[in-house]
């Protein structure tokens, strides 16, 4: 075992490849359906969104699939990430613990993002796209494909849900830097924006809402532009597998291997990023590590949703796929994890959870808010307030593990900063934060609205 | 010559030692003055204020100070910090220049500043200090104290001057979530605070006062407060020299040495830590790599200060020291970079710069702006109005280069980043930024206040 703090590697250690876990997934992956139609959705209908090359990984069932040079040589920029022990929220708590966290706060958007931003450009670079449309929650995302899109000279317009675009104008003015249009969602540029708008004119928005007006955009936009998710979809979650394999061999560098991998799930990309690596050694190997999904109480997808066929956004035009969902007419809490506010969870790991090979658990705002600030003092870096869900399971491991006088590894994924979601802290500080219950009674009502497919994959 | 990007050290590769530039200085120090005797000041008139480890490196002649390990073990929090080439920017330039800048953004902090915090946080920690008192401008000395200050459990008052505590709340929360007391200077809390608020009830701050009072505060605090600066003093900038140890190591990855070294200058601390290791080359080899302090047109206490004693700050509290000066009585211009707004500069780096060991250059707003965001848009970091300066002078010498048909090697410092200075390039970006002519007038009334001392070195 290392006696070393952080572990980095050089950029010649920067994978090659990413992996694909649908390669070696023992679930046969549900089908991908018509919005209209409920009919299995065939390429051509994905190709109005997204670049064929991006549809072939979507479906691709290669274990590995090769990096571009070009999207290497951004990544350079700031990966590979480094791997830090975390020696002094170990103390701080008094646990026999080995805490680690990839530091993913450390690329200029300030999040894991653009490990699949900078990949979602480049093959529509290479497909000959000239402008691409998305959404975004608390801005995350939204600036992560801004700095991809300046890269690779392409137009973006961003739906940024209106209660993150009031509460979080530098995440907004970051994206104007790199040269994007943001628009607080929902807008009046669109049937679906102006529809929402007509029904209730104080619409804090929601990503479904978001995604419905990116997605509207591009599909009318007789080709000329596409449109970009930054979660959910099989090729996303593969960009972030850079992360795990990365994680992998920086803690052979450490001279361990975990016992229990973290990550929070929105939509669970960063999750998924770390984490499949770590599932393929699994399935290898025979389950020894604990791969844990955690989410906000407020949207609690995994551990209160239904596992079913539901619609991707919230005006039905995205894909039907089959997932844990909250319904797609639910708009969660306002909580400041704006990241984590999304309906539904990716199908591969929705499909993994249902069969057991992976954990989930649901923690309140106010408790994420104590551990962001225990990890802020420990360790110095201001978590997002994302990430900070991923901590406070990292903890609660820790002290049980203390509780029970056990060695326990443990690897989180910190998946970014949080100097964008300041005023979230000053609120935690001054005691103004409010923790939300389980919103049972609108999941109830969104669940009543899930579409009658025949289909049972 | 590598054809990598990022050159990065193991943290075994962290510097032993920081490098004591006064023990290599072919000028004679100036005498360090009380001030109101105009006598050479005492240790004891010092130990009001500072730790005794901390006024003995002050004065100390020896080249190698050993970093203590406590403090070693949180620089491997973020150190060694990333040296990369810019080689985006150069394509964006068409320079046949090479490119390289020191990445300080990367301290959780967001700056160079922890370098120092963290070093007199633990000489005073172990001197028995439960409690200090500093100012600041833009907040990155600040936050880098009072993350410091957390590390070792110090109490920590920060007087921001109120400019900034008004246009940058985010870099005050961040002070408040390390667990600092915020305060907007001038406040009321002191002597000199009220008698300011008394002349201009409306004053904005500057630096100067501020200094004055976090000075007043630990000074009449019976001993149960000290002092820490950010800047200008030997130790501070002594503490910085460990970017320029890393960078010379890294530069030899790259294989090739700069002939230009950049950084810009406030009170100095920043470019010294980056240049003096390259000036101890010089001195040993012969000049061989230029050495360039970039300082804002609104503040040029180099190319249009007097080289003469001064008093630090406003109050005329702290000592009086040999430096270029606008006169301690004048209130910089509301430049957007904060850390720059200082009417002094380093006696170390002012002696170098009266004798031709380095050389100034200032730059106006608008075009260090254009810098930053052309920076940005290339490397995807967004950098702090301060460091701008930096890359507004390696942009130029760039093309210059270009124009010149000239290989040139250069390499800057990268300060710290500008997540928290986002309304500014919001401001830029609609027009609404303007340049500050050279305050010709403000500067000949302050020069009328210097101290009439009859000591010269």
């Amino acid at each position: 075992m290392s006696d070393q703090t952080r572990f980095t590697l050089n950029e010649t250690d920067l994978p090659r490849n990413w992996y694909n876990v649908m390669a070696d997934s023992p679930v046969p992956p549900a089908p991908v359906l018509h919005p209209a139609t409920f009919e299995p959705v065939t390429p051509d209908f994905l190709a109005v969104l997204f670049p064929m090359d991006l549809i072939l990984q979507e479906v691709s069932t290669e274990r590995y699939i090769e990096i571009p040079e070009p999207v290497r040589d951004i990544y350079k920029l700031y990966r590979p990430t480094p791997l830090v022990r975390a020696r002094r929220l170990e103390q701080m708590l008094g646990t026999p613990a080995h805490i680690y966290y990839k530091n993913e706060s450390v690329s200029p958007a300030g999040s894991h993002k653009p490990n699949t931003a900078i990949a979602q450009a480049f093959y529509n670079k290479a497909a000959g796209t000239k402008s691409l449309t998305t959404e975004t929650g608390a801005g995350q995302w939204g600036s992560a494909l801004a700095l991809a899109c300046n890269f690779f000279g392409l137009d973006l317009e961003v739906y940024m849900v209106r209660v993150s675009y009031d509460q979080k104008p530098y995440r907004r003015i970051m994206m104007e830097t790199y040269g994007a249009q943001v628009f607080a969602s929902p807008t009046d540029r669109t049937n679906y924006g102006r529809s929402v708008q007509a029904k209730s004119p104080a619409s804090p928005g929601s990503l479904g809402i978001a995604i419905s007006e990116a997605v509207e955009v591009a599909a009318t936009s007789d080709g000329a532009k596409k449109y970009s998710l930054g979660s959910v979809l099989n090729h996303v979650l593969m960009h972030q597998t850079v992360v795990g394999e990365e994680a992998l061999k920086q803690m052979d560098l450490a001279g361990e291997y975990p016992q229990v991998v973290i990550g929070c799930v929105g939509g669970g990309s960063n999750f998924a990023g770390l984490a499949y690596p770590f599932l393929r050694q699994n399935l290898k190997d025979g389950q020894r590590t604990r791969l844990v999904a955690v989410e906000p109480t407020a949207t609690p997808s995994l551990t209160k949703g239904v596992y079913t066929f539901d619609y991707g956004d919230t005006a039905k035009m995205a894909p039907i796929v089959k997932m844990h969902t909250l319904g797609h007419s639910f708009v969660p809490p306002s909580i400041h994890a704006g990241g984590l506010r999304y309906h539904g969870m990716a199908p591969s790991l929705s499909a993994f959870y249902d069969a057991g090979l992976i954990e989930a658990i649901a923690v309140p705002q106010l408790a994420t808010f104590e551990a962001a600030l225990t990890f802020a003092r420990a360790e110095g870096i201001i978590p997002a307030p994302e990430s900070a869900h991923a901590i406070r399971v990292t903890i609660d491991e820790a002290l049980d593990a203390k509780a029970k006088g056990e060695k326990r590894v443990i690897l989180f994924n910190l998946s970014g900063h949080g100097h964008f979601d300041l005023t979230a802290f000053q609120a935690y500080l001054r005691g103004q934060l409010e923790d939300y219950e389980y919103p049972a009674e609108a999941v109830q009502a969104a669940i009543q609205e899930l579409p009658k497919v025949a289909v049972e994959a």
